[in-house]
């Protein structure tokens, strides 16, 4: 175990609230312990491009409440390469960074850990930071907690007008592979059914549904689908639903990039803090090729070889269940 | 003059945050001057359906801070016929009304005067609600401000977003007719163009401005169009753009009708409280066939002929010449 | 084990985001599965006084978003004799009640269980509704997510005018006997200095600590203390304080009763779903004196008993050194 | 008239939001008029202790929804003695600064046109900016707006818990002077009684009217008493209240310093932009010794001798009718 004397720090895939507390804990507890801190800008492009900077405790005052990642991120396809790996090598040894905290979900584990299986002697923890709560080893990722509130609070919103025109929204949340963000909207919001990449629904199902809905009086309906549902596009789908059903008159609405930003909530600035103490204690203490997640309200390390390994999450069975039985 | 005893009250057209304070202090003025209050629901569809309560005191309690309108609103082709009216007129004599509070916007408004020279006996005051701002006799509508609040929220949000990844957003607003929403959101949130249907812009002069923008360092930028905007639709003109500006990444977003929603602001609740008190006092003085507004910070009558004949609104031209002068 | 056929359910000690949630998920889990359910208004007290009313599904709609409780809550301290337990028990059975659903926290559990106790034929399931987050059993209780986001935003309005004028606000958060609402909100604040019930703080120490901060030239600093502080009161603290650092302008803010309202966060209505959804699981399945809990992102049966013997929560410890650690 | 060529800004006496899209929009119409512009730190004390700074187009971005002021401000007593002028004078005519745009209050324009007179060679503008509302000149500081949406979505919570257990809460809101504040919230959120300073209240009619409330079946009251309010302190006013009214329990909550922070709403961010557009296009048309106001929707200038010769604002006259009849 070589001892850590500098770190860089770095945000990489789609940005999430509770990155900036995460980049200032990393920061804060680095220096702290006596370690010099390096900001990496916009992801992987920043080790090759050598854009970085030092960074000292006031270089992250007042971002707690931040929304989006002050380090900037990017996606970066010279990263895959070998010439892109072996530049941003250079770069952040010529800095003298020997540990390398990544920000990021899937995509950017998958660089860190090919990155440091290649040069081993810069070692490497991911912290997982996704809106879209989808990576194994944590229960929560960062993001997740404020994007469900961002999205219930637009659909809570919508709600309002709904019930005074007697409509049918459908509304398209963010999650292209997971269908976190709209099963949590959907219970939390009383939708009256939920659409999501992990769970097939019929058209007939959704339209016997929804007519039932109707025959108990309810003023208005809420259908929310995620970006990755499979039963076709949310346009064609209002459109096949209205031709079934005709008292309603059904508005589509698409949330899109607003669901990525804003303060991050509560959770999120403590889930970013502690997951970036953590990030920084486990380069201290000789981890490596590593993720700090959060299970049962306690830091977990992961393998990132092992994180990236699971794609089969499965969403909480209690709340699959509550999907139909709460909306009646 | 004949003196008012019972008075209808509905809401009509688009619903905006704000009717709800309205109807309570329409309902609560009515009755501490000792006149009787019905509630019609669904605008006139209610008064030819014969769908209206009995309003007490306490029917409109705890509803000042809900978006939306409890007496729900709804379109009514019905009512723009002679038969259609005759109805509606039977229906409210067989209730005892004598007079009519209604809250919406120039549609509304054309109901209530065709209705109220065909039935005298009825007297009518007109509120203006709506969020877009284009109705002549009042400086605000009701529903403007919270409708501008929940814009530019969103918008900050996007920004956050945007920021990290260097981001052009397009960004639609509500506004068929008026830039009213898009030209304060868009002062609001340091967009780096405002495109609205009372001012036409031309393409190169939109991409010569964001060519500016780019030059001039900004990290993201943010570009409002309003629904009515006369350039193209919003899609088409992103495209348009993005072959022009190729080293932004551009994105779309249509915040759609979650802009109708939400708790109102002070502004509205304040707003829809005055016009509320107001309309029931004019109709109490013998008034009819005016529209109350505000101006100045007082309240005026206007009669809703002259309401209905103005259609040349001018967006403040400070606002105006502000816009390219504060986004440099 | 008896088969329960109604559920009363009922709301009691102080007031909780998330508490509508939950009862709209125990109503409509009931009649989903054939019971019938009757809600008891403000807790023990419609028990004794038979202030019941049957309740629909429909008459849970809309509630979802609302802060503190439709059901209302209030102390009863005749439910705390045999007389009152009596007569609770004789209007229960009155109504064919044989199942209870208890939202609330250690009062509330106290009462249940010896009331189960005393009547084994009604089946009591506890719920933990408190926001400070201080009950053994449930890694979260109703309350505590949203009272901590209610808590952080008034704090980073505080922040804009502490950093304005150079101050330096003593902020008291509620946590008679618990710091968890001041602990996240402090780390998710960056709150210089945070008091918690829990671990006594010398005043040398936190004089010493405030200097610290202003020689590495903070333009504000904000001191969270929990209301079951043992320093002093605030006002004290605040003025000894004062007294050693002078060059800056100290104020205190109470925050008071606000932290216990507003519309519930994605989290509570989420935690508030699952709790009621497994309560009345529970119930069907022939348990009775247990709480719900949520630990480990699981549903989780504690024995009213066992839950009320623990008294010794501890603060997540890594928060604990993180405090110190990222205010630096 | 001399031609202008630089422009030193600052901000004086209380924060405000809206100040700091006010700065921003002074900076930029400068630069765009070909000006050069300088911030000048902590209001009159930066002018006297030389601590200043150039400021670019890049110096007010991001700026336009932080609350509080980037400039910061300070009280300056020294800036009141003719010894603290001069040295003032000497630093900003040795910055080469030509024109002063002032945003404050009334102590700030004060200190403005005294300076002023004694040297005219600068011109001086002000901007009405605080929460209070209560400069002569525009019927709405900056600010106000943003305060009052504060002051409204606390006690909607307050409401929530107020509800829950049939509670009475007093609140007290700022307003040293001015009822402004306390007026718009107590309309807002339906308060049963607000207490002004402009306005004595007797203990008994208070009382009186609490009692008729009950009668009237509220669960919950609120009453609201600006700061300034002369019937005795709101703890005094609660005791005494309490003794007379003994169903209910009565809470206070004292809002305090929460109410000056947080994001500008759209209105104050359109303001403090119009108004910071005014303020330079006052002074490059050789304007001095004036206050940019809003009045009916248009800018307008008004000398600040007269300015702060008025001390008898009005409260809305509509609105202190209201304040008694629409929480009946």
């Amino acid at each position: 175990m070589s001892k850590i004397s500098k770190i860089g720090v770095l945000t990489s895939g789609g940005d999430a609230p509770g990155m900036n507390p995460c980049i200032r804990a990393v920061v804060r507890t680095a220096i702290f312990n006596g370690l010099q801190v390096v900001g990496i800008k916009q992801g992987y492009k920043g080790m090759i491009e050598n854009d970085m900077y030092e960074m000292g405790t006031r270089s992250v005052s007042n971002i707690l409440n931040l929304g989006g990642t002050i380090l900037k991120t990017a996606r970066c396809l010279p990263f895959r390469t070998d010439e892109g790996m072996e530049t941003a090598y250079q770069n952040i040894k010529a800095q003298g960074i020997d540990g390398l905290v990544v920000i990021g979900g899937d995509g950017t584990f998958t660089g860190a850990l090919r990155f440091s299986q290649k040069y081993p002697d810069i070692s490497v923890i991911g912290v997982p930071g996704t809106i879209d709560n989808d990576l194994y080893g944590s229960t929560y990722t960062l993001g997740f907690d404020t994007a469900t509130n961002t999205v219930i609070e637009a659909i809570d919103k919508i709600r309002d007008t709904a019930d005074s025109h007697d409509r049918l929204f459908f509304v398209e949340v963010m999650g292209r592979d997971s269908g976190a963000i709209a099963l949590r909207a959907g219970i939390s919001c009383g939708a009256e059914a939920i659409l999501l990449p992990e769970k097939s629904t019929a058209m007939e199902d959704l339209i016997a549904h929804l007519k039932n809905g109707a025959i108990n009086k309810k003023s208005s309906s809420i259908v929310i689908v995620a970006e990755g549902d499979k039963t076709g596009g949310i346009y064609d789908l209002a459109k096949a639903v209205q031709q079934e059903i005709t008292h309603y008159d059904i508005k589509v609405t698409v949330l899109g990039h607003l669901q990525r930003g804003g303060a991050p909530s509560s959770f999120d600035r403590v889930l970013g803090s502690r997951l970036g103490f953590a990030a920084v204690n486990a380069l201290i203490s000789g981890q490596s090729q590593k993720m700090v997640g959060l299970e049962a309200n306690h830091i977990k390390l992961t393998p990132l070889e092992e994180a990236l390994s699971h794609h089969d999450f499965k969403l909480e069975s209690d709340l699959l269940q509550m999907m139909d039985i709460l909306a009646i």
